[in-house]
């Protein structure tokens, strides 16, 4: 262990020179390109496993980036999907988000529903008998028998946030608005961004980096570029996931309701859908909006037909409170990374070549995200250890 | 039971003047939008069953369409990969296959290769000991057992050609060249289409009739027809599926060879692939090639994924035998529907409306489609002698 190390520095934007230093020697010993949840939580968490360790965080956009599927992850913490052998990591991914987040993580009843009994399943009428607003979402004589899990609910773009800002008053350097591109030997290119008085994003002024290691945390992005800059094929995909609002009201304490792969969680007093993802979206696809009965809609074909489907079910669904849009952009959606390709794969971290790894979040990110950067973290923390 | 009738009229070409009379009772009691195999099949199926209907079979390109999925069909009538219930209609269809195409129908071995030995798998190396051809294609340490399966191949657009011209001889009215939009209450429009001396494909003139009883069977597109312009929202969907050339050189009597979802097709002394369908495309999705180590090629990129995680097991397939195209072009690909949205669905048909039906052949057509459009033909039959 080192001794204690005074903050890191941060540049926001371009009005502050970058200044690393001029060494001809690396200045930091990790750069990570991706303050997402998953990137900040490697930071922080290498600033406990691996102290010795300088390491530089890089972020496109801001903190959080707005642009991310951090923002727009559902955050939720529950074990109601996970096989029993991901059930420890989860245990200690909400220890950690009690740590980090304290009163910002709210437990939540989560019922998963369904048609039929079963074991563990209760009458959904019972289950809900406290919850009039919540049963009347739903129709019981289709939706008779609910499973209630335990969940805890919270904000993902805060929680990279503060992950961030615990990482930096430990020493943790940062550099905001910046487009980091990996080059095989732990080089980077790093691309300063500002913006015109036109409102077009451009380069201000670009740097060169080099460090032992590189992290990729960029999510959905993460293994294009390893692909395009580095020349490392993964199976790795993504799939582009919207969010749509259901106006219909919601109480504090209304439990999150999940019906055949859709979410429902109660949020700012309504709903944010998260629908099911059935599986990665092919290479070179372009979102766009569908059409319900001729009427174009922002949310995409797919998710319509999940939601259409769930309509006599969830009668809610069928009503105006459902905000369809009327193209792409009036519908929170953001790309999401799909390790291995599989839609129910956890999070996960790999090598990808002598000077970098890839981590990746996706749809499991909520519940095990910080457990894996803390795995990576340990990792690094042995190897560097090991090479000195 | 009516007399024979006299042959079916063909009009091929706008130069042959389109007059299915002026009466403004319809002349035709069926309107069949689409002579690929399943429509074909259905036009032939109904001069059996319902000799008493008058049929316009009408096909958007000429006969066989050497646009649609049936051209590209691999053409292989197998029990390998079908569920016991399923096993008599294919039987039925096999029955039907060797009536319509004699000698055009060739019994060939069908192997599902294996890493591991499980009840009834041989030893690939016994099974392909009179192949060496076959056996050289693969790792037989990697694919180390078999199952044969009996397979019986054929074309499938010549099975779509002789069905229709069978239906001809037997009274059915055949209009070629020609774009058919249906809308509600059994009315169509057709556009006479031609090519000017610039190769645009346009409209010489257009016709509006009306039957009783239109069956779209445009295979992908009829969804989207049905959804378009008759308002009927179907849960069909479909997938760009493309069939890559492997050069390799393939015997007579060369086994089809199938391997973890992959098929290889012997061909023309080479081989077709036809690889897996996982799941549907996204709407809106536009076919396009992949990037294999930074080189452009005309396979998309899930497919080549495909074809790269069998690289070991397949050595065949990293050789320049496969030929992997520069553009889309370049690689025979065509939209294949999926039944349900569903890759392993059966062909199946529907009611869409008063006047209307769905006719869908996909994966399962090469087996199951002839069995399906007879099902058909004969519900047809049923309700229209009830209807007299």
């Amino acid at each position: 262990m080192t001794s204690a190390r005074p903050p890191g520095r941060v540049w926001a934007h371009v009005g502050q020179p970058f200044t690393p230093g001029t060494s001809p020697e690396p200045l930091h010993d990790v750069l990570i390109v991706g303050a997402g949840r998953m990137g900040s939580a490697l930071a922080l968490a290498l600033t406990e496993h691996a102290p010795h360790l300088r390491t530089l965080l890089i972020e496109e956009g801001g903190l959080p980036n707005e642009d991310g599927a951090t923002i727009l992850a559902p955050g939720i913490w529950t074990l109601a999907h996970l096989p029993d052998t991901q059930r420890e990591a989860a245990r200690w991914t909400l220890e950690r988000l009690r740590t980090l987040l304290g009163d910002d993580i709210q437990a939540r009843a989560y019922l998963t529903l369904h048609g039929q009994p079963a074991p563990g399943r209760q009458p959904t009428r019972d289950l809900l008998a406290a919850q009039p607003a919540s049963l009347a979402l739903l129709d019981p004589d289709l939706l008779s028998y609910a499973t209630a899990y335990e969940a805890h609910t919270y904000r993902p773009g805060t929680l990279a946030q503060t992950a961030a800002q615990a990482a930096i008053r430990r020493g943790t350097d940062l550099l905001l608005n910046t487009r980091a591109t990996p080059h095989p030997g732990g080089h980077v290119t790093l691309e300063r961004l500002t913006v015109t008085n036109t409102h077009q994003i451009v380069t201000h002024e670009t740097h060169n980096l080099r460090a032992p290691l590189v992290v990729l945390a960029t999510g959905a992005h993460a293994p294009a570029q390893a692909e395009h800059h580095l020349g490392v094929h993964t199976r790795h995909a993504r799939a582009y996931r919207q969010t749509p609002h259901l106006a219909t009201p919601s109480t504090e304490g209304a439990p999150i309701l999940h019906v055949h792969g859709l979410t429902l969680r109660p949020q700012h007093g309504a709903y944010t859908l998260i629908p099911p993802i059935h599986h990665r979206d092919p290479h070179g696809y372009v979102p766009q909006g569908g059409q319900l009965t001729g009427v174009p809609t922002g949310l995409r074909r797919e998710t319509l037909e999940d939601l259409v489907g769930l309509m006599d079910a969830l009668p809610a669904l069928a009503t105006p409170d459902l905000h369809l849009g009327r193209s792409l952009a009036d519908i929170p959606g953001a790309w999401l990374a799909l390790p291995g390709g599989r839609p129910d794969a956890a999070p996960t971290h790999e090598r990808l070549d002598d000077h970098a790894h890839l981590l990746l979040g996706g749809p499991h990110a909520d519940t095990l995200g910080l457990w894996t950067a803390d795995q990576l973290a340990q990792k690094i923390a042995r190897e560097t250890e090991r090479g000195q």
